[in-house]
């Protein structure tokens, strides 16, 4: 049975800023290797006698940044979904489940800015939990917590399924810092990775269900969708009309047959500044380095130079983007403070 | 009798890049104020009443940027001395001395890079020299030392001579930490200002004395010297032959009718980051910031951002200067380093 793989690329977060922006977000930026995430996650599914060709859900507005991308790669088969506006996942990925012609099809729903490391780990997570999707579960991937983030979902893992796949029994969306230590104490907990296997059906089932205003909505965009080759555009104006709400809070918090696959890949949503320092490659001073830059008597600084040079001297521990007419510079450790710039 | 000032336009310091440049140097620039370093320079000799039209020495790559920024002050009588190459102070003041027709004349030179606040105190300073000027001394401005710098010529003041001024006892070049300490204990000693008045013929007297092949240099080179309205070429082979020294090794530390008039005038060479830092206008967190620069939680910063906008958050004490596609980063207190950043 093949699978089709559902990107979701219609995010436009600040936490990247200066160097991620609205005309440019994060997952169209090449910032852990020559590929951008966006092409990573693309060719994290590219062998097709295991994944369709993927339908990419995107912001209009992005649409020939996606297709210019996807040409550099060589990835000819894919379709695009273009949203008129954001409406956050479950929207998304409703619109994903319709366009989708067989109800039988097998989605597999990833975001397009996180890093995985490990791919033939994540493929045969996906394959472990392809028997209980046939049979109707919703499935997430679980991420082994390494600290008390504040910032991520938490699953309970409950009694266990086969395969290695568990009961997801309870979501913690973003908890205090007191209950993610409680959390990782009793040792039961994943971080929701934000990554899913269901077939369309299901999904559609379940927003029928529970989130029945998107579904509604939903179908009412892509009746009216205009298609023109590979590309889907769902009416505005029903679009517009439907509720913003995340998978998670809309479907995967209330279904009944939801599943976890504990899998460690070496995931990264690549979130903070801080998160990206931790990925890339350091010189013998600390200093993680891309474009022009010069240190002397400097380390552990993250320096990124896009089209500006950087020279520091005796500086230690910082932040130090340019991209285009923005420097931002910040201590290590505090990279959650950039959205207070990226909003001006 | 009135005063020829002598304005040293021909350097090319690398002590405040990146924003000062070869092509556009720290006199050229409005560091401190609306008007460029140059600029004040000039109007603070305007008055026709006590100096004449004044003679800029500048390097001969720089007469368009000079022009204009005399034109911008309305300043329409200057004589313009072009240097075909750098060969320090000493040489640049002969090619002045040997300019003005007058062996009579008085000049007053000065760097054109140097903040003076107390105009009046300075003009007072110059009157009071005048007299032993005509008499054929040599007279330098002493500066109160204000901390044991080692960048700085000192001076060891002897007899007194009238009007305030002393004899010169001593120069000693950039002494050592300790022999600063020393220097400034003992409480007899000034900065050397690098400011001078002298007749025309005193100089040249010393030069012939003193550093033969120095004059013989400027005289060649200012006999076949091409003159274009305003403006002298001296010529370029015999003033590459001139050997290049600064007056004070050349001529002051030598002759023997040397004095020098203390004088407390504001007195600052803006001779670093740190030393711009201390002069500028700081808001309520101590930052002093010039261009569009956004600061949260940051305190002791000095920020220049022209062209890009700097935003810095949690970072404090640290120089952070963007010019063109250059930025610079390093702590406050260390800006002597940044000469290694501008060699490059």
């Amino acid at each position: 049975m093949s699978i089709i793989p559902v990107i979701l690329s219609g995010g436009g977060g600040t936490r990247l800023w200066p160097m991620s922006t609205a005309e440019k977000p994060k997952q169209f930026l090449a910032l852990t290797a020559a590929q951008t995430m966006f092409q990573l996650t693309v060719q994290r599914v590219c062998n097709r006698a295991i994944f369709d060709a993927p339908l990419i859900v995107a912001n209009a507005g992005h649409a020939a940044l996606v297709k210019d991308q996807l040409d550099a790669i060589g990835v000819t088969d894919a379709r695009l979904l273009l949203e008129p506006c954001a409406r956050n996942t479950a929207p998304a990925i409703a619109l994903a489940a319709i366009a989708v012609s067989d109800p039988d099809a097998v989605l597999l729903v990833m975001p397009s800015d996180h890093v995985i490391t490990d791919v033939p780990a994540f493929h045969g997570a996906t394959q472990s939990a392809l028997a209980l999707v046939e049979q109707g579960w919703m499935v997430t991937y679980g991420i082994a917590p390494t600290g008390p983030e504040t910032g991520y979902g938490y699953i309970c893992m409950g009694e266990p399924l086969g395969s290695g796949l568990r009961r997801v029994d309870r979501f913690v969306e973003k908890p205090t810092r007191d209950a993610a230590d409680a959390m990782l104490a009793q040792g039961n907990y994943s971080w929701n990775g934000g990554i899913f296997l269901f077939r369309a059906d299901a999904y559609l089932n379940a927003l029928a269900v529970h989130a029945p205003d998107i579904l509604h909505a939903a179908q009412q965009a892509m009746a009216g969708a205009v298609h023109n080759g590979a590309s889907i555009s769902p009416d505005a104006k029903s679009f517009a009309a439907c509720p913003a709400d995340s998978i998670d809070y809309a479907v995967m918090e209330k279904a009944q047959q939801v599943a976890i696959i504990p899998v460690s890949m070496g995931w990264s949503d690549v979130g903070s500044w801080d998160a990206l320092y931790d990925l890339r490659k350091q010189d013998s001073s600390g200093n993680a380095i891309t474009g022009t830059a010069r240190t002397r008597n400097a380390s552990g600084n993250l320096i990124h130079a896009d089209g500006i040079r950087i020279s520091v001297n005796g500086v230690d521990d910082l932040i130090i983007i340019a991209n285009g007419q923005e420097v931002m510079i910040m201590p290590r450790g505090r990279s959650q403070e950039v959205k207070d710039f990226a909003k001006d």
